[in-house]
């Protein structure tokens, strides 16, 4: 049986430091488990296009593993041609990459090791907001270049306390960064999702659900984005849903790159209209070179708070990760049933709403 | 009678901004109190050497306003000098910059506006101590120039969730700091204070009191100071007690600069020992263009989490250290008695044990 894995090339970084099991170098340090059962496994960063080795491989390989920090585009197109293949499992959290009404269509599993790392992107965006509100990146910039002008940084310095909070989604991860929002004394925390939370989840953040995302996002001072990317989550935030923020208002989105439409954020922050973005998502990653979400920045030369996507792959996270891929990767070889929370995709049909399945 | 104030350059941005209150140019907004109850309000930046405005006018000034961020340095040679001085107000928290023991000695009060900003500089901690954690400045950086490594960031990035983190303080700052951490799921919250906390404030935050500074140093992955600079804290964190840190740990200190010995931090980090330096405050303000810690990073190129002193002074901290001011003035002239916790020396003597009394 062969088994592919496309993950990120590590390089040095790799080999210096072997808890970067998410490297193609480290290959999720299943080589020795697999090999050991007899099995073929294939590891590659190569992905795109014709010649790459993810789409010389697909077509005889029995189990995909990708990540969604160096994806793997599973395209229906491709799926055509993925004749063997029965299981696909996300080294993360977020399978957007895979195209999964193909998967349905086609009886292939797609699972994730859902826990893995909600926690390290929640982190990531409390982090990402108080560096908006607070104005971190120009100050740490001047300081660097040797300058000292502390008006031109507490000009747009804000606390944190006192303003409004949203999130779009509040399920693993959007949960999770409610409940470390709690004791910044935030006026209100928001949140929009298709279902309410449970109450007592709610009563224990403090959270009020707003049912209609225009009234959500005028009434907050931060919106961060934390729902799986579906055909209803697309380009969301957009010109039109802009314009119903508030002037100076934060967007922080580590959700995926594509929720939000490219030139209308950065349209909105070079005019001040947004004070700040921040996140590690991109439509397509790698990242080209010359995308606006780099160096866009606001009328006041800060508010870009934007990184690689690595939120979900701190070093905590991969072996988390690593050792999730493990047990599913045990479960089917040895036919046992699947943690419930892993399943996207079961045989033919889907097992979460959160890929907008009513 | 003649009201100093000792502010910082606004400039521009003090024009544009007029929420920049503690600027030179917006004067606290106190101008129009002082002089319609016919008062001189002497307001400059100027405060080094026999020919600054400092200098000139403290001979004369009954009251003295200054702040931590561009400090006037009130030195015991100049007590000698200032025969009209009868109180000295901080516009934020932290009054080192005034010569306490001669303030006790000439019956000159020195007041702060004790729950000022608070919040802001906890807020700020939690924000540094996220971003060395995971990593952010290089991550950030990298996404400027063009570039898309994530192995190079992911390598030194790490979750918040299950380690140490003590600090040295646990007063109006120190204690904000743990109250935002517990949600973030730490191993331990540990705190060095010359006194226990309330039991139930401890409950609270489910912190762990240790006695022996260098038995706390030893457990904790992150350390951030909280105390403020006196005799008994004036370069506490050197060679030293630097050997106790377990290799790796994060430092964040926007406390006072002079509390950390500037090159032994800097050796620290530059080697590895230290894996992250992060705060706002320099010892002498401001900081020259060569400081050691504007540039030192650690051996992978990161670590630096170093901005100018603003961490108390955002806009929402200016409002509220600005109404403090106007409320100890007017206390001041109409001889009402004063918030207690704003005093540090009433007349002729300590009223906080904060600075070193026991």
């Amino acid at each position: 049986m062969k088994v592919l894995a496309i993950l990120y090339k590590g390089g040095d970084a790799a080999k210096a430091e072997p808890r970067l099991l998410g490297t193609v170098e480290n290959e999720l340090g299943l080589r020795q488990y697999l090999e050991s059962l007899g099995h073929e496994y294939v590891v590659s960063d190569s992905k795109e296009g014709p010649d790459s080795d993810f789409q010389k491989h697909i077509v005889d390989a029995e189990i995909l593993i990708t990540t969604p920090f160096h994806p793997g585009y599973l395209t229906a197109d491709l799926f055509e041609r993925a004749d063997n293949l029965k299981l696909c499992v996300t080294a993360g959290v977020g399978s957007d990459h895979i195209d999964l009404n193909a998967a349905v269509k086609k009886s292939v599993q797609v699972l994730e090791v859902s826990g893995s790392n909600v926690v390290s992107v929640a982190e990531h965006v409390v982090m990402s907001i108080l560096l908006l509100v607070r104005n971190f990146v120009p100050a740490h910039e001047m300081i660097e270049r040797g300058d000292w002008e502390v008006s031109q940084i507490a000009r747009n310095a804000f606390d944190l306390e006192g303003k409004v909070v949203g999130t779009i989604g509040a399920g693993r991860i959007g949960y999770r960064v409610l409940q470390r929002l709690v004791p910044f004394d935030c006026k209100e925390l928001l949140y929009y999702d298709y279902a309410p939370l449970p109450e007592a989840a709610a009563k224990t953040v403090k959270a009020r659900r707003v049912e209609d995302l225009k009234e959500l996002v005028s009434q907050c001072d931060i919106i961060t984005v934390n729902c799986p990317l579906h055909d209803g989550t697309r380009g969301l935030i957009n010109e039109e849903l802009l314009r119903h923020f508030k002037k100076g208002a934060y967007l922080v989105n580590t959700a995926r790159g594509a929720i939000c439409d490219k030139d209308a954020v950065a349209a909105a922050l070079k005019s001040g209209h947004l004070n700040g973005y921040a996140g590690d998502v991109w439509n397509v990653q790698p990242a080209p070179k010359d995308h606006v979400w780099r160096t866009t920045k606001n009328p006041l030369g800060g508010g870009n708070g934007m990184v690689p996507h690595y939120s979900g792959t701190t070093l905590d996270a991969q072996k988390r990760y690593a050792d999730g891929v493990k047990g599913i990767l045990d479960n089917y070889l040895s036919g046992k049933s699947q943690e419930p929370q892993n399943v996207i995709v079961g045989i033919g049909k889907y097992e979460t709403k959160a890929y907008g399945q009513r």
